[in-house]
């Protein structure tokens, strides 16, 4: 029931049990064009989408790395933990920060990033986050890059855990980088990191000079570039070689589809927690198709419910920082179908009658059937 | 018959295929536990290895991010490829590189580099490889450190390949950070990347603060040393699964037993080398138990070796840059036993024979045998 690392297909699985390729042999040249290819097809763009091994986070300092440079403002756009990342990422590098920070659980407004933009008209590059993991909001990114390109600024989306289960079409909203991870929607391990550059972004980045070398942009592009593609460091190979599967079993459903099921499994799940009398936490809106974070009943010691839900053979994430003990996520991104969701929510149901709340048994899990039933929705497999 | 990623383990592959752990979850955080103080015990060392998910070229990256300013001079020791990379790397962070850098296949000399400390007081820290992957030379770290220390300079060593393999033994010799990688004689895919740092260092770091986010030693050392230990970004789970199980097997097998074995490995591989009266590459020393690089004979087309290997089923590395089409790589880093040694000169001898060399069939394989029969090398596994 985590947000990530996330369960992964058997069909990834067992990929990585294979003998390990040499990196410059053909068999693995083959498959390292071939996911090159296939990321276009999930990022909607043209971009090659650069490759690291790398957590998450590895992406975003390649953002923070290759497009600030000391004393150079920026806007970061933070409503939660991986928005703050964007902060703390563009302070160690020395860039000037302006910083939009509304409440956790808020959605961040393009009204006001557009006013802040306009109040600093020196402002170049503009941070910010698609599903902001600890709070299950996914933000417009949409509307942002309207208003980044309105001011003229450099538009770089942390899509690490949006990538592959919100709707993203980069080209086509134009965003100028959107970084992602392996381990979410993409239903690998955790290892891989991807920065999804546009050519303006690249010469941007190419006038500074500050990418450092192993997250430095230039240097992976001109080697992905190469043809047969190459990379300036040893791939971590079997990830690569899951993250193949992965991506065929992503292009097999459809990207479009794939986005359709999040929404349903999101729209299940937040019948079932309405269902309990439960609030949402924040102000998801409709397209917080990620993770359900919900608030906890003020009446249980929320700190307790991982707990609870460990004991019963499930894995879940409380709330972070601030909202440790105060709220629950339920994740459907990447490898997740009905059932998925049905177990959640019983198990749910379960933990909270444990925790002493009064709990009409099934009642979530019945909520949840009604909206499956109404809109089938194929497995994952 | 490569230097990396070199072969996996069946034990070691197998775990990888396993159902994703949550790296919060209480089984993963005793798997990362576990590697942690594992990984002392290959480093010979009592720090604490901080692990990235990288390449080791990010491990090597940390060390110059984390232990250099901009201006502030280092001296930086290459005979090879990859000593080069501390060069570019001590460049891009804008560094005053004082190089030391002998031709590839020379043996770095203490010596020279007392003299070159001596010319320059003012270099307070030194880079320096223990196995040269590009030429199959193992540098005396040993002694290097003494001349550092005798300079009161902080000395990093890239052991990417050398670790695990190579004789190393951090804290007595006194190195004060220790960077490598997992792909090579640690026997898992690539991926992930360490630094052994020293308090010392640890300490002369932090007056720098140049580390950046991701690769900030700090970070990850105070993640590292909370109880239960925790990472500041998501760990790569798969691969420290896989880490666990090799980590095992060299603690079954010993560290002095895995040391002895590569030396073993690369004798039998010199012996058969010698039989075909081909020559070593450079001045390796007796230590280059690494990998063995030797010339190719004159009269045949080099550069043909690894195409007419791969076609008898053999991945093998040629010379990389300068050394193109002059050298063949055998490498013994690993999951190495006696036969892939005798399958490696098998396999030499009959591309030597296909590209118009006169070969004696057999006697290469005959002279590594007679070395196994007097020293008997027990299996990896």
């Amino acid at each position: 029931m985590t947000a990530g690392p996330t369960p992964i297909p058997p069909r990834v699985s067992q990929v990585m049990a294979e003998p390990v390729l040499y990196h410059r042999a053909p068999a693995f040249v083959e498959l390292y064009g071939s996911v090159l290819e296939r990321l276009k097809g999930v990022f909607r763009t043209q971009n090659d989408v650069l490759t690291f091994a790398a957590s998450g986070s590895g992406a975003m300092e390649s953002a923070v790395a290759n497009l600030t440079a000391p004393g150079e403002p920026v806007l970061a756009c933070a409503a939660g933990k991986f928005g703050e990342r964007w902060i703390e990422l563009a302070e160690a590098y020395g860039a000037e920060v302006v910083t939009y920070a509304p409440a956790w659980g808020q959605r961040l407004d393009p009204a006001e990033i557009d006013r802040i933009l306009g109040d600093h008209p020196q402002i170049a590059v503009v941070f910010a986050t698609l599903s902001e993991t600890s709070t299950g909001v996914v933000h417009d990114v949409r509307a942002i890059a309207e208003v980044a390109r309105r001011h003229d600024c450099i538009l770089a989306i942390d899509a690490v855990s949006g990538l592959g289960a919100a709707e993203l079409r980069q080209d086509e909203w134009g965003i100028d980088v959107v970084v992602a991870g392996s381990q979410k929607a993409l239903m690998c391990p955790p290892g891989l990191a991807f920065a999804s550059v546009s050519e303006k972004a690249l010469d941007f980045a190419s006038e500074r000079g500050n990418g450092g070398y192993y997250f430095d942009w230039a240097k992976t592009a001109k080697g992905q570039r190469k043809d047969p593609p190459d990379s300036p460091f040893t791939p971590a190979v079997t990830l690569f070689s899951a993250l193949d599967v992965a991506l065929e079993m992503i292009e097999e459903e459809g990207i479009e589809q794939v986005w359709a099921r999040h929404a349903l499994l999101a729209r299940a799940t937040r019948a079932g927690v309405a269902a309990l009398k439960l609030d949402l936490f924040g102000d998801p809106g409709e397209n917080a198709n990620v993770v359900t974070a919900l608030q906890l009943p003020a009446g249980i010691d929320g700190g307790k419910v991982p707990g609870v839900l460990r004991r019963l053979g499930i894995t879940a994430n409380g709330g972070q920082n601030q909202l440790k003990g105060k709220i629950l996520r339920i994740a459907h991104c990447g490898y997740f179908g009905a059932f998925d969701i049905l177990t959640s929510l019983s198990a749910l149901e379960m933990a909270l009658h444990e925790l002493g709340h009064d709990v009409d048994h099934g009642v979530a899990v019945g909520a949840a059937q009604r909206v499956f039933v109404e809109s089938p929705v194929p497995t994952a497999a």
